[in-house]
């Protein structure tokens, strides 16, 4: 019999993919440039040509069984090392690299996360608005997913939802920031109290409370700020990256897991890593990619238009009336909707080529995503678009 | 509390990477040229120059946000309808794009296709000598694997031990040809016998059994002959491949899953691959590599000196009196120890600087893997110590 849970999972269709394949449909109808598709979380920089130097290169001068040979059970030790030193140098760390492991992307380092500090039963909590792919992560490892309600006013972390929520079961605190959908950037004040709440429930339970820190939109943070390093903040720390949105290469599967070396047994951790890449049938990323992203480690792609998109739309929503969150980061804005329902509100922007992702789908009812990693042009363009929305639908 | 499945992995150490990392510290006493070596399963080869070649290209000439942006969930499909076509003519298969899908490498697929037909506590049988990792791929999933002993004279299947472990529990039977350790191909013969057998139980329990194929040796076979196709015999054949071995990429981490058209449900096999792919954190291989293997299909590195290693190898082996099954394919050797303990053979074997595997690994006791994907030069000058070995020891 074929397995039921994972056929269950393709009668829930995602939101986004249907409103990213209605983008599409319509795209064939009016000329994709007149939709103004805000659904997707795709980078739409280029790659940093630096990095496609570094992949040309090492294909025309290294040897062949070298490049394409395995990695070791704990992937590379260079590129770990190279990791861990990057990470110091930034964030005054002191990683090793014992404490990293290379993975393929977030996604991977966060499969790897949970499985490595949870039992089956036990629970993660995680904040809405969440990055709703949580779900598959969190639930298909034998652990269960606990969302916590957002803090609408500023959306950093609800503690009083939190402390709610908070039982002995509770394994790990999954965070996002900069957060994918809110852009919003947790404050130093509110990883300090996070890390405060945190050690006194450790103690209370007498047990280890993980902090799985998921930072893909790291590098994507506005106004010449940095984001505040959660790992600096609490030991016992699992920082979970992405290459996917600073180099713009998602498709490359690229990414790692490093454990704050003030882990009891941070290195026993990653060793663990490696069995429980054996288990799911991983077995390391893609070696050359792994070496390119080590020698890329201080490259982005260039990242500005994501800050001119922000600046555009946030002066614009906020001219209109919106109730938003300026963010601080990431290719994302969630303002609230101009009715109740989100999914009413998003259903009506689509008569105006806007395409909108309503707030449900990350855990927050009444708000709404747009991504705007798309060309600056369009989003000029979408703006009449949307001012037509409010307008005719709301009457402001 | 950290997770106790894998800590406890972590101390069942691997005797393969135990006897490697062996042979490297010997390595660094005498010179690695001096340690003959057959402990692991690498390809010595170079990868074919024309992979190199669609790579730089690609790197060259593509649009790199779409060279490196994200798969489909399906995974790419110019890259599955590729493979479709190319098995369909190699095997005279009906493969549509739709029943394949990509993944990292055998492991990768064969972690899907146990997710895929199993339910928590099924069983999946295989075949021994077996390939140990199959272990974890299985045990992880949730699924429990049962050896069948081996049937030592030719190392086919061994019908009357399968019938004794068939039961109404077992989902899949996992099968390995040609054969990591033995070399063996599974004859069309036994494919058939093997195919009336699941067929007449399918219908006594009334529900599929599916048929897991592992093939990543199946552009290695010898004197130039083809590996019968296993899904040729069997309708609920789930095949997995792998490019490591035949271009000589284990580290690019690239393989597919390939349902048979004629199972039941088989594109809705397929899309649920993509469901377990979320669930396992793992969201496609690497999208250029997807596109390199699918612009090379029908090319492999130069393989012959794995066949050149084997008549060297098959040749000493018998005149040294070795009870040895000859290999028609793979880089592997799987004769009979000259004792019964092949644990201490091969400990013997050490202090000639002879590295072997005891088959005790690979559910085979009394037997004595080797690994022949080394230099030919390196194998013609084992062949003294080997003889050293044998007489000393044993006195032949």
């Amino acid at each position: 019999m074929l397995a039921k849970k994972y056929q269950e999972m393709l009668s829930a269709k995602s939101v986004i993919r249907s409103l990213s394949e209605y983008a599409a449909e319509r795209g064939r109808q009016i000329g994709y440039e007149n939709v103004f598709d805000y659904s997707l979380g795709n980078p739409s920089v280029d790659v940093p040509q630096s990095y496609t130097d570094t992949l040309i290169s090492m294909l025309r001068t290294e040897n062949s069984m070298a490049l394409h040979g395995y990695s070791p059970t704990l992937t590379i030790p260079s590129v770990r090392e190279a990791v861990a030193e990057n990470l110091n140098r930034r964030f005054g760390m002191k990683y090793q690299k014992e404490h990293i492991f290379m993975v393929s992307g977030a996604a991977g380092a966060i499969a790897h996360a949970v499985r490595l500090v949870s039992q089956p039963g036990d629970e993660i909590i995680t904040f809405a608005p969440f990055f709703p792919e949580y779900h598959p992560y969190v639930d298909l490892s034998g652990a269960r997913l606990t969302v916590v309600p957002a803090h609408t006013q500023d959306f950093q972390i609800h503690f009083e939802a939190l402390d709610a929520a908070m039982n002995d079961h509770v394994a790990a605190v999954l965070i996002n920031t900069p957060n994918n959908p809110s852009g919003v950037v947790y404050s130093e004040e509110t990883l300090k109290r996070l890390s405060a709440y945190l050690h006194e429930k450790q103690e209370e339970y007498g047990h280890e409370i993980y902090l799985i820190s998921d930072e893909p939109y790291r590098e994507i943070v506005f106004d010449h700020k940095i984001a505040p390093y959660p790992a600096n903040y609490y030991e016992n720390t699992i920082t979970c990256y992405s290459w996917s949105k600073s180099l713009s290469v998602p498709g490359d599967r690229i990414g790692y897991v490093a454990v704050h070396p003030g882990c009891p047994d941070a290195e026993l951790m990653i060793q663990m890593c490696g069995q429980i890449s054996r288990g799911i049938g991983h077995n390391c990323p893609t070696a050359m990619v792994q070496l390119a992203v080590a020698g890329n480690l201080d490259v982005t792609a260039d990242l500005s238009v994501y800050e001119t998109n922000r600046n555009i739309l946030y002066r614009e929503l906020q001219a209109l009336g919106f109730t938003v969150v300026c963010p601080a980061g990431t290719f994302y804005i969630f303002p609230k909707a101009l009715e109740e329902d989100a999914v009413v509100f998003c259903e009506k922007a689509k008569n105006y080529d806007l395409i909108l992702v309503p707030g449900d789908s990350f855990g927050c009812p009444g708000y709404f995503r747009m991504a705007y990693c798309i060309d600056t042009e369009k989003v000029e363009r979408s703006i009449p678009a949307l001012r037509r929305f409010v307008e005719k639908e709301y009457g402001h």
